[in-house]
């Protein structure tokens, strides 16, 4: 049994962008100190967290002597290598833990467990190659979305194939790593849960939002999402199973397609995010414990925090040169800029968000 | 003419506790870097700024690296010595300037400044010797207020002097520092403007908010105040024309003595602080823009935020071995924990402090 945690302790952060850099943030009105290890020195964790490592995430040195310098260990990207979730994990608690690791950065691997607990998912068939894709797409149809298995996000290492399509030119563009197919969900709308999970089982979700997605990324967050408060509970209860099922410690994230029937609407899960999300950010002022302190309250084993939503809320995410609007945005009177402090603006980069309350 | 301030730029900050600390967090919300400079190196600061320098405040050579670091610096204590002031100010620019620390760093100073433009203050004569002190008594009367003119906070460096008391103890017991003493103000209730002027002369105030003291330490902050709109307006005017005067940048603080008489409710300052304030704590979550932000908006010369209130706010502080209920506290729902991270809980020391909003 770990000794419990108290303020004055560290909290290690494997990952160093944007999300790190929220968790730094709200650690430390709590007065946990935090320590961000990212291979990246230009990471914007660094600029807040009371300590750094800017080390490689196979340098099991530079692994042994961050979890020596912290109390626990949390992450804020799922892709955290095994092999470092191995060596950390013996050291100090790691939060969530590795079988959440395990099941969120393998595509087939969580759509399999999710499926397994009788909640709905995209119909999948795994494919290792042209000719597994082909037979998929017979038995599921086109639209089709051929995804890898590992280490997408935003869109990327996703290719649509549409009816007409063969699949040879989609494996191509894969370029034949292990995937999986997803049949076509036919979705009126996208909402997420955010929810958090503490060591003794204690669970809090927030209400479901509703995001819009464009090329892939997140553009906009907003609540109230349009479902009833009995669809809101549901899909509470489809993320507390999932959180249960993982032995989940911390904050979690579960994307939803909304699809309407005949009969009223139903939830199919889209995917899991074993972390703070960019679809919780609207918590920071719209909600009255943020998604980010929620998260260092339930890997620090406390009490979870209200996630009380305080007024009509929208999100909207800032990518690539649109963050160059940073001081007419200033000039909007409630208007909350958050910019992330990232010295390059590619686009498609996150580069902050804004967030406008409406009580 | 300095450099437009963007995001990514470095923000000096001269002192490293709560406050320096609170800011550090609210500039990284801006994409601004901080870089924290106090003596102590277990300062609150530290844990947050993206960098800092341990060296003394009389170290000419730290302060000219620190200076070269970043890109304006400002400070969050009135009591930067005025030699440290004198180092950063032609290097890079110091906000609020050091008109404004001069004048708030001395009592004698303050008072006769404040009470030139026409603003009510109470009655004070200049203190230097036991024979001053009992002249001054013959004319203002007792009970009356024997003040050091420097280095007094939280009540420390001020002895109150009662019917009968001779000049002689009082004197005795500041160590014969150049003092001044205030006659009695018969005040009902105190309150006090955080208000914040852009170098392009934009203001914007805060409503007043009610404040409790105890043993000469702020114990809570409550609004509303139970003051008119219209006084709010007379106590915002003279929070401007103080900062007018001062040519003031960044947010400064003026606490009033709230006198009730036959004809109405008149102000009397009773001291400003050229600074985030205590007492603005409540606007992290009680108005749209925080204080900190604020203060970070204006040093950088960007637009000023909103000081809308979002609900019925009180703040108290957690002082000495109260922080040790923090885990209870984190229970209460809706209540946000504010742990400075210090390590030490002396008593009378402020650790930290809750927050309440209720819509």
């Amino acid at each position: 049994m770990a000794e419990p945690i108290r303020p004055g302790a560290t909290l290690g952060i494997l990952g160093g962008g944007q999300l790190g850099r929220m968790i730094a943030v709200a650690a430390a009105q709590l007065g946990i100190r935090t320590h961000a290890y990212c291979p990246d020195a230009q990471s914007p964790a660094f600029d807040v967290a009371s300590a750094g490592t800017v080390a490689a995430y196979e340098d099991e040195d530079a692994l042994r002597r961050f979890a020596g310098a912290v109390d626990l260990v949390t992450y804020e990207f799922e892709n955290v290598p095994e092999r470092t979730a191995a060596i950390v994990a013996p050291l100090r608690p790691l939060r969530p833990g590795v079988k959440a690791l395990a099941t969120a950065q393998d595509r087939l691997v969580e759509k399999t467990f999710v499926a397994a607990l009788g909640i709905p998912v995209a119909p999948f068939r795994a494919v290792g190659s042209e000719a597994d894709l082909a037979e998929a797409l017979a038995d599921l149809g086109t639209p089709a979305i051929l995804k890898t298995r590992r280490f997408g996000y935003d869109g990327k290492g996703q290719v649509r194939i549409e009816a007409g399509d063969g699949p040879g030119e989609a494996w191509a563009q894969l370029g034949g790593a292990p995937a999986i197919v997803e049949g076509f969900v036919p979705f009126a709308f996208e909402v997420s849960i955010v929810a958090a999970r503490g060591p003794d089982g204690a669970f809090a979700a927030y209400e479901p939002c509703l995001n819009e997605h464009r090329g892939g990324i997140l553009r906009t967050t907003r609540l109230p999402s349009g479902l009833t408060d009995a669809e809101g509970e549901a899909a509470a209860a489809l993320a507390r199973a999932i959180a249960d099922a993982l032995d989940y410690v911390g904050v979690l994230t579960v994307e939803l397609f909304v699809v309407e029937e005949a009969g009223g609407r139903r939830f199919v899960v889209n995917e899991m995010a074993p972390r703070v999300h960019n679809s919780g950010h609207w918590t920071i002022e719209g909600a009255e414990c943020s998604q980010f302190e929620q998260h260092v309250r339930a890997v620090c084993g406390w009490p979870l925090g209200s996630t009380r939503r305080t007024g009509t809320v929208a999100m909207r995410n800032l990518i690539g040169d649109e963050i160059d609007a940073w001081r007419d945005l200033l000039a909007e009177p409630g208007l909350h800029l958050h910019h992330y402090g990232k010295t390059r603006a590619r686009p498609g980069r996150k580069m902050g968000h804004v967030t406008v309350v409406t009580p």
